[in-house]
């Protein structure tokens, strides 16, 4: 942890340096390089303030700041990091976050929002979150603004007196200062946990305001500096991490037999039917206990997503759930973090979210095609996997599904596509290609079961040779799962 | 208004019907039709339940279902049409609406939130939003189900024996029902006054529920056909609406004195930092009284837009303002209403959006490089005279400014850009070719300024040959507006 203090700063020498940071925006844009300034610290330690003096000579398009004081209900109704996921920059963009999740953690705790378990869940996956966007890319500048217990005092009670300002100081704002010895503490401890090397906490005293702006400066351009040098030596790989989740065996994709698996027509019908109904139902608990799901297909291309994901879709309520087709990602999604468009579509509480194709992209297309480097897909396996455990640690109900069928299966079912005019849509060049690289998948296919098969996020394979046996699969494992999370 | 009843379905007739529903989807797809369907109707009309028996056979992946009943206190503080503007579907997609605008309308009048005149003019918005929709391309299909005083009061009293669907049943329902004849009437007066040909009311008795689907599918399938087949006409031109606003007068550009326009350096150092300090004021009284306000930026390349945003910026606090560079649209929002990009940036109560660019380009650019065909722009001037009176109407404060300089300014800094390695990046070869059409946009530019400049939202000349006048003009004009806002 670093502390800059002490140096002194004339108002030329900040001026010298707020052109120098508004000088860095051209270059960051160049580089692509995506930056976040996370400026935390205690209430009236004037955060507001000091991100208006940095920003006073940079280009306002070029940048956003971002008030997180203030949790609205939806956002209350996600998981933990997708108010600040979903606000990331792109690339070449700035975002300034006017406190952050490490207060709201801080927070969280003391006034007993969460227990010292749920805590310590939220600071480390605040830190496995800072080490996976860096990783991708991402610079994290993190400011705490320090004040000493008398000096938020009197700054809390100057700010009530105005009758401009009097509206910003709240109950919690008081009760902060009552308690300072707690949230000192806590608050060391929680930047302790989370200061690494790719991402210290600067730690500035606002005893002299002006000194303090000027160390913010300094702290910001060094940071943007340092990381701009950094990408000049090209190649260089991000660290990969060892995956530290407790795996389940699966078996190769080669060994899961298909023959067996039908249903007679007679059989389907009447199941589909029970099953369905049972599944509405489970829908309306799931509703009113306010529990997120979420269904992730993946398989085969023909091997009948499309119509499981329809058959599951039909038993629930229209208003309740979303279907997320996924494909390839738009420019403003390339140029983020890899997971930001599925923060985007997380679904709140009570409500469903079925992802045709998903996250898993990354370990199979895009490392087949080459659309990132060997090492983002290598590290990727660790990074979706922390994204699960975030998930169902916040209360995501999560199904993942392997649609399966074999190679002769599929040709079967492209030449019928072929055939039939109604069809033909369906089918397309990209298909043929895809079904050329059968084998290089399988492989891709085997390694990311293996390495993402985790105790608190399995796969099911879905035997999909016979459609209807997978539907009544599909179904009965959504509703095991369902079942399972009621009784917790 | 046309109410479909009396006809009876069996069982395999809805599911025909069903069944030809689905094979539209890909027809929709094929012509990129973007399909709008709002399911209106009393409480307890089963409006869910008709979505869902209207969708049972569509592919998920290819619709969205919003329920739109419950407004997020984040909607509550945006103009009126905004909640339903962002869910506009794109191209070759369908959106159902289960409760609409209409329904919010009625409601907010019966409850006391609107007066009469405000009511009229929610009304009117709606229509016109409507007719704009349907020109720039939509299909709204508007249905409204149908449920007499006593069917409605045992529809809740079922719902409210249920334990699993007794949540459902609100207060405002229960009064709804004791009031019906009121609500009767004036659902039916909103239905009269937005009812159009292109978009006509469709209601439909629920005494039957399964004749009901049946109708409601019939209507759907309907309505798309018919739209498919005017699409088929090639080069059908949407009808021009006369604008009905009144217009104030300006100026053409070429009599826009400019030599005169100047400001020595030391007395605009000294009213920049007066008027910055004024503003700052103000901002903070915006926010506390919750007023919007929305700053529009139009003018010639290198007129100084970005250094006069600036000037009003760092006045501003951080995190009560954005700066929206407009950029050409990305393929999500080319394949919407022109409009919704601008939908999707308008400020909450209290915060300000500064746009680098705006709706105009419609009748600029997208004018002059053929982007759009010639009764589009034509009719975009009552579109967006009527998008900015629905804004000034729900509150918020609307200052636009054209930037204004001469042809040989722009040259020089032109020319200056290229010469100064610092600034070569802000000047592309777009620009010299922009340069070339100088007449015909200062036509096109002066055609919007006379048929936009409403005496709700009129336009500021700002004089820029020379910056230090332009920058004090603007902060005056935004001044003014405000305080102009706070006596109302």
């Amino acid at each position: 942890m670093k502390t800059e203090t002490g140096t002194r700063y004339t108002k030329e020498e900040r001026n010298a340096l707020r052109t120098a940071l508004a000088n860095r925006q051209q270059l960051i844009k160049e580089k692509k390089l995506p930056v976040i300034v996370m400026v935390e610290g205690w209430s009236a330690s004037g955060k507001g303030s000091a991100i208006s003096s940095t920003i006073r000579l940079m280009d306002p398009r070029f940048f956003k700041v971002y008030n997180m004081d203030k949790i609205t209900e939806d956002e209350w109704r996600r998981p933990f990091l997708y108010r600040y996921a979903v606000r990331m920059p792109g690339q070449g963009q700035v975002a300034f976050f006017d406190g952050s999740y490490l207060d709201e953690a801080v927070k969280d705790h003391l006034v007993g929002l969460t227990d010292k378990k749920e805590y310590e869940k939220v600071i480390t996956s605040i830190r496995d979150y800072e080490r996976s966007m860096t990783d991708n890319g991402y610079l994290i500048i993190k400011v705490f603004l320090n004040v000493d217990k008398k000096t938020q005092k009197k700054r809390l009670k100057a700010l009530q007196e105005s009758k401009n300002t009097a509206w910003r100081v709240v109950d919690e704002d008081l009760w902060q200062n009552e308690n300072y010895e707690l949230f000192a503490k806590t608050y060391e401890e929680a930047r302790a946990a989370t200061a690494t090397e790719d991402c210290p906490w600067h730690v500035l005293e606002v005893s002299n305001e002006k000194d303090m702006e000027g160390d913010l400066l300094s702290v910001i351009t060094h940071a943007i500096d340092s990381r701009l040098a950094l990408l000049d030596e090209k190649g260089r790989d991000r660290r990969l991490t060892k995956n530290p989740f407790a795996l389940k065996k699966i078996k190769p994709l080669a060994k899961v037999k298909l023959e067996d698996k039908v249903i007679p027509e007679a059989e389907y019908r009447k199941e589909l039917d029970r099953l369905q109904k049972k599944l509405s139902k489970l829908h309306y608990k799931l509703y009113r206990k306010k529990i997120p799901m979420i269904i992730a297909y993946e398989g085969w291309d023909a091997a009948g997503k499309g119509g499981n994901i329809k058959r599951v879709a039909t038993a629930l309520d229209c208003r309740g759930y979303e279907v997320f087709p996924i494909a390839s990602p738009t420019a403003e999604e390339k140029s983020r973090h890899f997971l930001w468009r599925f923060y985007n579509r997380l679904p709140k509480t009570g409500h469903i979210a079925i992802f045709d194709r998903t996250w898993y992209g990354r370990v199979m297309v895009e490392r087949l095609e080459g659309f990132c480097s060997e090492n983002d897909w290598q590290r990727a396996y660790n990074e979706i996997n922390e994204f699960e455990r975030d998930l169902t640690d916040s209360g995501v109900i999560l199904v993942k599904f392997w649609v399966q069928i074999d190679k002769d299966t599929q040709l079967e079912r492209f030449t019928e596509r072929q055939n039939t005019p109604e069809k033909q849509w369906k089918i397309t060049e990209e298909d043929w290609r895809n079904r050329e690289k059968w084998d290089l998948y399988e492989t891709a296919i085997d390694e990311m079961l293996q390495k993402t098969n985790t105790v608190f996020a399995p796969w099911t394979i879905l035997e999909s040779n016979d459609k209807y046996y997978a539907r009544i699969k599909a179904l009965k494992g959504i509703i095991e799962a369902i079942e399972a999370k009621l009784e917790e």
